[in-house]
């Protein structure tokens, strides 16, 4: 059932011992809109408890209360008067959904939230779940303290790029001004984020080497090979090195995942990638789309290239 | 004469020919905020000359007008009511603070203006001249078109490295927040703004290479030879790579000048690099500095690192 922020001020009220959870690979805005609604209902004196079932990005460790966060215990179930499930569907939360008997009540922004909440507070128009919450503690009228600014500044500041994202509107820039008036440094977050293991550096510089582009520069791909990945561990961001080539419309990135597997990763600027990641059984959106190919890395180049060159010549064609 | 938004805009009421200019090497907020002024003041039906004394950033090539800018003619004095000089100094507009005759308006931010100009609005507390301009703009009552919009925005985005520097204030992403409002696409500009040629990102994946750490992984330094130089022609963003690295307080950039000379660019978290510069007749800021030796590369790296690991076993040591 869809609510307005009456009854979610309702349900909370009402609650005294309340868990929180978010999506399995917690983002910016599952662990800053989780810690946000865990200061204020604290600050409410009520019992609080966070549960995420899933290892914790570090780079966020500098968001007020990140210790607070605990998985769920296999096999026990936690019985609570509120179960809050932020920016996703329940069905999303690994173990957490199942392991807490409680009334739940789901606050998301995503258009393809499920509805199946039994109290559901969504609106799609906003950038990221951090929105509502800022939006519904000044409903509320909640002191926003200088931790949870910091916690709603990052949901909402990760979701958005940095502001930059085709997602900002007035609104996100009017949430994130408020937030730097309670004490927010912004410099200090978007510093804390983009930090890098120096290997993650080194294999990016490495696969960058690789850099091939086809198509009369339209589009260009990178290959993550064995070798690179096996000291690097990850070459998260390596895709924004090769979409920012002038020229490019189709950034790719191929992945050695196992002898006979390869991932291959794709971001566009015209082209709808996700057509060309479904006709391979994977999918996504029009501008960001992926699929996995069950053949070497060597194998996957020769056959993505074809595929992207077909699906740039229909475009030039139409 | 330091003059108030009632007296600049009673000067800028009084004149008809118009001469706007800004700093050589311009940056966005020299060009963003020079073409929303230029677009208010042609749809009051005055006469306005855009006059910069150096070459464009091609990358700035979106924004709405960017076509008018000229450069001076040497040797021709024009005359004109009012030469308005945005985002610096009288002296850093090339020939033409000299090449104009006019009553001289002078609208900045820098604290370090030299409060030389025969009107001065300075406002130091604002990130961005585009923000002096919106909020006279604002003052004013003038309508701000969607083309005035993507000029302010991108004058204040770019400094405030998009809403990401300590100098981002509540002002700022309130400007930003009324800008999107004006029909502003912030995604449009930012990706405009990050393309950079394919010589440049193979040039920076070279660079990266000869990555070094030091000073137990503290600083990190890396090399733009005369061969790398010779195909990527810019290495610009190279130290964004280097900064990012965990644990990295001073990013150096070593670049080949000619082959008795070598640039060294320090960017860092907590280390005073300027004194580090200093040293070598250098200077700049404390996060931020740079010097010029009169070596080739090879012995700069010799000179430059036992320099900084002295400042930073000084730092452990204080």
């Amino acid at each position: 059932m869809q609510i307005s922020f009456e009854k979610t001020a309702a349900l909370l009220q009402a609650a005294n011992d309340i868990v929180i959870t978010s999506h399995v690979s917690p983002d910016g805005d599952a662990l800053g809109s989780s810690l946000a609604l865990a200061h204020h209902l604290l600050g409410q004196g009520k019992k609080v408890q966070l549960l995420l079932d899933d290892d914790l990005p570090l780079n966020f460790s500098f968001l007020p209360g990140f210790e607070l966060f605990e998985r769920p215990v296999e096999g026990i179930i936690r019985e609570a008067d509120l179960l809050v499930v932020l920016d996703t569907n329940l069905d999303r939360t690994g173990q957490v959904a199942a392991a807490v008997q409680a009334v739940q009540l789901n606050m998301d922004h995503h258009i393809s939230n499920d509805l199946s909440a039994q109290y559901l507070y969504l609106d799609p128009s906003r950038a990221a779940t951090g929105e509502l919450i800022f939006e519904f503690l000044t409903f509320v009228q909640a002191e926003i303290t200088t931790d949870m600014a910091i916690c709603l500044y990052t949901a909402i500041a990760t979701d958005c790029g940095f502001f930059r994202y085709s997602n900002t509107t007035p609104f996100t820039m009017q949430a994130g001004a408020a937030l730097l008036s309670h004490g927010v440094k912004p410099n200090l977050i978007s510093e804390a984020l983009e930090i890098k293991p120096l290997a993650t550096v080194q294999g990016i510089a490495a696969a960058m080497n690789t850099l091939q582009l086809f198509c009369d520069g339209k589009a260009a791909i990178v290959c993550v090979s064995k070798e690179i990945l096996a000291t690097a561990l990850s070459t998260e961001g390596l895709v924004d090195f090769v979409r920012i080539i002038e020229g490019v419309d189709i950034a790719i990135v191929l992945k050695y995942v196992d002898d006979t597997t390869s991932r291959v990763s794709m971001r566009s600027k015209y082209t709808d990638v996700s057509r060309i990641a479904m006709d391979f059984g994977g999918g996504g959106h029009a501008r960001a789309a992926g699929c996995t190919l069950h053949v070497s890395i060597d194998e996957a180049i020769s056959c993505i290239i074809p595929a992207i060159k077909k699906a740039m010549g229909a475009v030039e064609n139409a």
